[in-house]
């Protein structure tokens, strides 16, 4: 089987916003992505990580939250999904928004130009690395062992892999709220078309899931 | 968690039969009902088991096809799922219809008042069980050692463990193709409202998924 690179639950506005660039260590997404309006849906579900009620919906999107996990063995990320520092490193004790049980699993290739070292964090491992895409891909399929490689995001570095023509799928979910302004994915899903079939599914959460594959 | 009992990827005709009761060796769906054609949507996915050639779809349909064995540790099957024998077992030499190399991969519990040894084939292995619907449960969930159960059908299986409040989950594919007669799941899928939340989702191939949860 050959191992995929895959965007798995990647959410944007309505407006095809994928965060907003004010990131803070408070707003994750910046002062106009609202987390908690955005990813409702997700929130909503039975396989939502870290749900412990034993409650939440078991239809369309608990089957998409779910898949994150399914066969992947590495994940690539932007630096600003990993925090929100800019330039050279300075503070060494940030370790990820995620605390000592990232959802991850896996080894983790954060895109840097700013070296260094790894950090083990429970059963994931986050190493920063630089250069090409296509290089950082053949290092993470390598650690994912026969696996799938996931592409975390944010929006520029979905961007970057899709421009250089890696991304084999897509899952994008499209939340029916407009934030009017912050880092685009897309004008609209049309844009890949050329490049990939689409199914466009609506969920009766209001959320719109995209799934492109490559043609 | 929890271990679900679930139905996955079953497949029903617009007018919900999921098979016709003149079962054959040449016809396990019986006369009225072409897997060719009902389940033509599932065959054009990526993800169908058995396709080697690199192709298929990988939109919403691949990722239900996919979602059959994820975290399921045993199958509980009807006795006319098995095979086509009635009666007391006559053929010792019928192992099912999948060859060497069936696609369960756990332990598959079969419904049957007529006692058999049990087979191995490859990672699955057949037990032949009789009781009551509660009892069957509780052995096929212990044989899944903490994962979920599927409740792999046909039809009289599947009504039977309705009936007896046993089913968490189904997914069931309605095709846009009438057959007309045969062993039907339901007059609508609207009966099972009263039990269960409801996702329809439609899919651009023309089946439409049901995705149920229980209230």
């Amino acid at each position: 089987m050959p191992q995929l690179l895959k965007v798995q639950n990647f959410n944007v506005s309505a407006d095809g916003f994928g965060s907003s660039e004010d990131q803070t260590l408070e707003r994750p997404f910046g002062s106009a992505f609202d987390p908690q309006r955005i990813f409702a849906w997700a929130f909503a579900t039975a396989g939502w990580p870290g749900r412990t009620d034993g409650g939440g919906s078991r239809g369309l999107d608990d089957h998409l939250i779910r898949d994150f996990s399914h066969n992947i063995g590495a994940e690539i990320m932007g630096r600003n999904k990993f925090g929100h520092q800019r330039g050279p490193w300075q503070d060494h004790e940030w370790k990820g928004w995620w605390g000592d049980e990232p959802p991850f699993h896996t080894p983790v290739f954060v895109l840097t130009h700013h070296p260094r070292p790894s950090i083990t964090l429970s059963d994931t491992t986050f190493h920063f690395v630089s250069g090409e895409p296509a290089d950082v891909l053949a290092r993470a399929k390598e650690a994912a062992d026969g696996k799938d490689v996931r592409l975390g995001g944010g929006v520029s570095t979905v961007r970057q892999y899709l421009d250089a023509g890696l991304v084999d799928t897509l899952h994008v979910a499209v939340s029916p709220i407009k934030t009017g302004t912050g880092l685009r994915l897309w004008d609209s899903p049309d844009d890949l078309r050329d490049r990939y079939h689409l199914d466009v599914v609506p969920s009766p959460s209001g959320v719109t899931h995209h799934l492109f594959w490559r043609k």
